[in-house]
């Protein structure tokens, strides 16, 4: 029988009790509608510590509307969003960046989910040719689908190429806080501080029942946010509710606490598994995940005892996701597991 | 000062307690993310239970989410929706079904917010004729954006005069719950019992926290909610949460101890209204909310008081929401209010 | 059997001579696609004369893609369109607005298609509430739908109106030269001198085989029009066919000499009808329609004879369309016809 | 100075001179609009005999438009369409088909346009998950955007297989001609026969002047072509002068005439090309295109004479388009030139 605890998504934790107490506490009584109460207020004052005094937050439901509505508000009806052919916006929310924003995507194959500039100059081309819907902004993920981060020197240079052409840039921070626990950065760094322009915000990946946000950092350059918030149907009536989520993963740093622990509980993973021969492990665990090349046997055997994803049919690659709630005792059970069905003495 | 607590809206008001303890119940290890979890599986089994044994039930973020994904299915993309023009999807949604699934609304204006087979026959013509937006869906809002309710037999003549036209219906539900509790039926009598195809089924202003479903009641006639519900933006990765919050509602009649309490509220304040002299009650509270016309003056006072909305600054006509959580002394104290700044002895 | 010849439509009749020849004229030899040729060269000198300086002309396919490509270019993506509710955009073009462009067309009754700053009143509110799409473009018809033209201090006092609101203005001219004929004022005292934004300008139903245009008339208020023709499908690659139709119709007042016949056309029509007893001409013929309402029976036979719409089945009236081509014989055969199955003498 | 005939594109020729006699044939007095007329019912019938008894045709005015059309009616709102990454709706339409259809493309890169079944494997999973956009649709180009022709055994593999996997499949024959006259078979052989379910048939690159066709093999996997057809804007009112140019080109055999005549002269430039050391000709010269590697100098120098288009600046490739008018003499005196900035003695 599979097993309750698993490594198939972040999202299959639970909320963090904090998070829940939080939720709990502003349940007092009446207070405004769609962002007009207390809570999203301080939830603004927050923001604005993290990511400088310009920037504005907009809560929204799930990760997909909050980079819909960012990149919809950064692209004129005529413009594209260039991004990496693994991105989430391209590969995992069915097609709702052109179903629901008329968005096309040129799409840029990559090594491990990180774009370079020379990468992106292979689709910034064509301006002023109206055959080609124009590459005008780049969206960027960080941490990546694939469990690596970009440095910040690396991410810089990105984001100030695009720049030189004259892009928009949009951050997909689904896992932001993940990168920036590897990094030891705080989370401006990896935004407001290098020309990022709005960011998806994610917070249900990371101790979060359900709350993420759009921040926009540079207004001029993402106009119509609250419109479009309420047009893409990403506007909470009861807001209190996911502002306060958000506002408990920025007090006390806990979402800073939340992504050290799953980076660590990878990390941990990481390490029995490279020490388990026939075991591949394909690319560093950066962040909260580790991947990894399996006889297929081996892999399906597994399944039968904890969830979890495999990612590439046709390589045995499989993904292992740690999250806020992952103990050491997840891992090294699984670990045990791991050596067991390989036949290998631990 | 404006008191904190008023009569805005429904969803003004907060969670109600036993909607919280169940999202706290379920706050228990992992639990697959997007529907797979055992939470909603025993909401499917609730709605089956509710509204018969095809029923499928799909949750959502809000209502905005839940008529469109709804719509979406039912119309081709070359067919539109009859609505009244008062409608939430027509008034209230941002251009939503414009915007997001391109959907003709065929408005018609209505005195009270109900149709007609007769008003709705202002509309079904022009099918063939390739000009001409395909009138194939009606989508009908119980209890309506202006207060009133359709007795059962009226919504049946109007769902049934529909479906001879070869029409699909939908139900948007947003407070079918206070719709149900004035008529004294159970939710299938206004629904799947008349042919209803899709609903729009409310929780959010009947006492959770965030939680709105599309349940599909001819699943023939609704194909494609699943991936609709993705592309759409609505589909919440850890949905155990929004299902609690409907199990919870579901369960105990609270749903209906709930719309129960907030009509009776309402009620309420329709007689302590009408008997003010100088305060014109427009139409008959039928649900939870009043709609009344006052000199403009005393709006503008009360206002500075209390919470509520204006409803048509040509008339002076004024809203009251009433909720699960207004209590007696709510209505007393702002009768109460009314009378003094109307300069009337109670 | 019926007629070749009739009354159905404007767009029933074939391609002026003159029209027809510019066509061959230009058709030597190569051209560079898409707008780079010297005939779309000589139509932009040619708008200029017409519309004024600043005026940009982008030949289109037909009369629904220019006004989805004008008012797409207007209204960004959480914005909507007033409009009368009998406009083309609105109940004659298959819900393109809203299926291609996502517009919300927020629609005014009127008695005769226009009109008026009273009228635009009631729907130019709510700006700033995200719930509300926001009414800032107007589009306004000239000649109108129902056959009637605003005189020149009529449509400037709609169009100033508009301009206070913040609204930008476009004028569907499916229909410009019938108007511009009837009032005998140049196309630009209906369109650049009182602050119209951008055109669709008609010559289809004028005389033109298949050709429209965006006549953009403010560029700071219609941004993107270029790529906004290609992605919305109004490209033509062999443009110089079309700019040779539009070329033709501005050179030597064609456009005018045809609005002026067919508008003749409808007064004699209509003189004739006024004349039957029984016959109820529903409104003055400013342009190149009538109006009338017949006995049912009466437009059966009729039909039978001549090609013609019934306009509304409820109250049995009818629409006659002039063309360029009808003649003074087809007008007196049809009254005659007419008189006869009315049971009347002429 | 740049020679007015060149090797830019088949767009850039003009009309065939029975192409535009038969538009002035029709040119008669009044026929119904919107394609009830007498020459649309002949081109009708013209269709079943070249595509069989239960082909629809609905003439439009692009390629973009077929292909915008033809997808929207195959692919649910859910679903996605794979192609070549090469693809014209993929990078040649601004976007279209996600902006206006909110199609979502898989697309696939090849070695030289063309897709195999293996390839075709690449992005043909995932069928019930719903985070991923449901590839059921598949679109196939031929001739292809890169000049290469697929054999008839190859096209007939690459179709069965996909509708072994349940898909749709849709061919974009923008160059139809130039491929069935290139394999020496009927139309049908490449369309009807092998199971295709619609095309995209292309005129205007063949000597008309703006005329493409929906052509609808299998009506049950094409729904609603009629309604799109107009809601995309491809509606022409006075359709007849659409239609008879189709009918020109599929009488006395015209189109296989000009499509001949197009690949004769790109073989006859190929020829010229592969004699001129220094010139590398990237792919055989299959339908009506040359692509050719040259030296950046001398391709600047050679665009100061002849229009033709740069395909790829980082490699130096070229694409020269022969066309219905292309003469012997202008091959001659193109080849002539390049030799001669080549300093090569031909």
């Amino acid at each position: 029988m599979t097993a309750e605890r698993g490594f198939a998504s972040d999202n299959y934790a639970g909320i963090h009790p904090d998070v829940l107490a939080a939720i709990a506490e502003v349940n007092v009584g009446h207070q405004p509608a769609y962002g007009d109460d207390s809570t999203t207020e301080q939830l603004r004052e927050l923001i604005r510590q993290h990511f400088g005094a310009q920037a504005e937050v907009y809560p929204v439901f799930n990760g997909t509307g909050a980079n819909v509505v960012a990149l919809q508000a950064m692209a004129r009806p005529w413009e594209a969003v260039v991004c990496a052919q693994s991105a989430h916006v391209n590969v995992d929310e069915g097609g709702a960046p052109e179903k629901v924003a008329g968005l096309k995507l040129w799409q840029i194959p990559t090594d491990d989910g990180r774009l370079t500039p020379e990468l992106l100059d292979t689709q910034t081309w064509g301006y002023g040719d109206v055959h080609r819907a124009q590459p005008t902004v780049l969206s960027v993920t960080q941490s990546t689908e694939l469990g690596t981060v970009y440095p910040v020197a690396q991410v810089t240079d990105l984001v100030t190429h695009a720049k030189k052409s004259g892009m928009r840039v949009h951050l997909d921070g689904a896992r932001i806080a993940n990168a920036a626990a590897a990094l030891g950065v705080p989370l401006r760094a990896l935004t407001t501080d290098i020309g990022v322009d709005a960011l998806s915000f994610g917070g249900t990946k990371n101790g979060a029942m359900g709350a993420e946000a759009v921040v926009v950092l540079n207004p001029d350059a993402v106009p119509g946010v609250d419109y479009l918030r309420k047009s893409d149907m990403q506007l909470a009536s009861k807001m209190r509710f996911i502002s306060a989520q958000l506002v408990a993963l920025l007090t006390d740093d806990l979402w800073l606490r939340n992504a050290r622990h799953s980076n660590a509980m990878a990390a941990r993973l990481y390490d029995a598994m490279t020490r388990i021969d026939g075991v591949t492990v394909v690319r560093p665990a950066q962040a909260n995940s580790v991947f990894a090349i399996l006889p297929a046997d081996v892999t399906s055997r597994l399944q039968e005892q904890f969830r979890f994803y495999t990612w590439d049919p046709a390589t045995g690659e499989v993904r292992w996701m740690c999250s806020w709630d992952t103990t050491e005792s997840d891992i090294d059970t699984f670990a045990t597991a791991v050596a067991k069905e390989m036949g290998v003495q631990q």
